[in-house]
Parts: C-alpha cells; structure tokens; sequence
C-alpha cells in the first residue's frame, strides 16, 4: 500500500498513541532518563552530581534533564553556593509519583534477578522497618492481580486521545 | 584524572551495577522492549503482529525478542500454522512478573496524563469488575508509601552483586 519513503516509527510517535500505557513509556521509558530518576531519588540534585554518579556524557545529561523539566517531573530551582547562584533539580510531586514505577522494577529485580543470598538493597519503612512491597490489586475486592486476571476497555478519555 | 580514551559508558553498563534498581532499568528500561511487553500482554505472539503494531523495523525487533528471549522474559515456542511451522513468542512466568511495571506506568499517566475526561483506558479485574490499581506500601503495617517514607540499605545479595 505505502509507497516512497516513510519515516522511521521512533518511541517518541508513541506519546500520541490512545494508551496509557504505551504514552508514558515514550516519556519516561528510556534508559538514561530512568537512571536519572533513579538518581534524583537517591537524593542527586545537581548537574555534577548526577553526571559523575552516572558517567553519562554532559550532552546527554542536559537534554534527558531538559525533557524531564519539560515534561514537568523535575523542576529547576536556583542555590547559592559559596561563589555564585547555581542550579539543582528537584523531582516535583508528578515527579514523586512515578517511586512506584521504579519499586516496581525493583521488587520484579528481586525476584528474578537477585543473587543467590537474596536482593541487592532493601527498601524500609522509616515509620516501623516494614519492607516495602508493589501491589497490583483490585481497588474493589483488594485481590492480587496478574495480567490473566485483568480485562482493559476503552476509557472516558479515549476519544479524546484519539481525536 | 583520566588520559587518553574512555568507552563511552552505556545504560547496558548499569547491568553489572550492585543496585537493584539499574540491573531492570539496564534490562528492560527501553522504549522499545517495554512497548514490545506491551503488546505482548496485549495477546500479541506473532513476528509480522508486532511488527505491524508496532511499526518497527523488523532487524529492531528482532532484536528486542531476542535479547527478552535471552533475559528468560519471552520464550520461542513454535506452532503449526496452514502452511508450516512457525514460530511465536509467549511472556514466561518471569514475564507476567513484569506486569505491576506496565501498571505503575499506567497509573502515573492515568494521573498525570490523562485528557480532562478521564483516563484513555480502564482496566478492570476479570472477577468483580472493579478497577485495578498499583499500590506501594509497607508489608509489615500496609501504610501506602511515597519516596520520603523509604529507607534503603544494602541487602543480602550485595556482597555478592559487588564481586
């Protein structure tokens, strides 16, 4: 049917694509950018910091940086350090809430990918030492739920996103 | 410090780190494999249905398979079509295990980036119709928790993932 030259689909195309689930992959479902996430949860707030944290070339440190701030999940704010204002980045709460993508990863990590004497790292509860855990469930029935147990249907903003 | 020339370090370099969260980041953490899973728990088996899904290049997408493959998440399983015998792929368990990702992901879009009417798609639980949700909490007092609540520290299996 198609014929000359057609653009190579890229994961960005995805981003205007009618799911919800195949839309914040093109945003956020990326190697560099998870690690950089992963960083600013750890507590990395400036340039240098994530750079040397993660080895990543300054280049590409800016511009996955400058789509995160684009994207709203980080913010720039400006300190002062001893000679000059600089500036750091912090996540912002949409920002926040993507801790249980990267815990989800994580408890799927220690299932299937941890050495024999168990996980990496554990994640407490500051308030009681309780590990943590990622909980697919029924918001009704609270049950477990694997992808067999799921059925997906159109939502209110389907046609909206498909318009 | 460093002379002369230094490998550019890339995000498949995070496999070998002693961090369970940079080891799934570095295996599945990338656009393309992620929206291959995707389809993949959409039903999808087939070569030329992902292919034609996705828009992919098939030598990209041979690729992605055959890295899930090697990861354990997919496995090769041939069936009989009209004409001959062919193969498909199929998510293992380690795969299914994969679905709370996908889910997170969702539930931070459905939140964040959503069209003013609601959510693009709904997914339901099979037995009761009520909504699924992705749910980070305390195993041991089952408070819902966000980043500021959790304290990491290395785990049993750090030892080891350092060697």
């Amino acid at each position: 049917m198609q014929a000359g030259y057609a653009a190579p689909v890229r994961v960005a195309d995805f981003a205007d694509q009618p799911c919800n689930i195949a839309r914040p992959i093109a945003m956020v479902g990326e190697g560099w950018t998870l690690l950089v996430l992963r960083q600013a949860f750890m507590g990395t707030r400036r340039f240098d910091d994530f750079q040397s944290a993660l080895g990543i070339s300054r280049s590409l440190l800016a511009e996955r940086l400058r789509r995160l701030v684009d994207a709203g999940i980080l913010r720039r704010e400006a300190y002062r350090d001893e000679v000059r204002t600089r500036e750091q980045y912090r996540l912002t709460e949409k920002g926040h809430d993507l801790y249980p993508v990267l815990m989800a990863l994580r408890a799927w990590a220690d299932k299937h990918e941890s050495p024999e004497e168990g996980p990496i790292a554990l994640y407490r509860h500051r308030g009681c030492g309780g590990l943590t855990e990622v909980i697919h469930r029924c918001s009704r029935c609270g049950e477990e739920l694997g992808a067999r147990d799921v059925r997906p249907e159109p939502g209110p903003g389907m046609a909206a996103a498909s318009a």
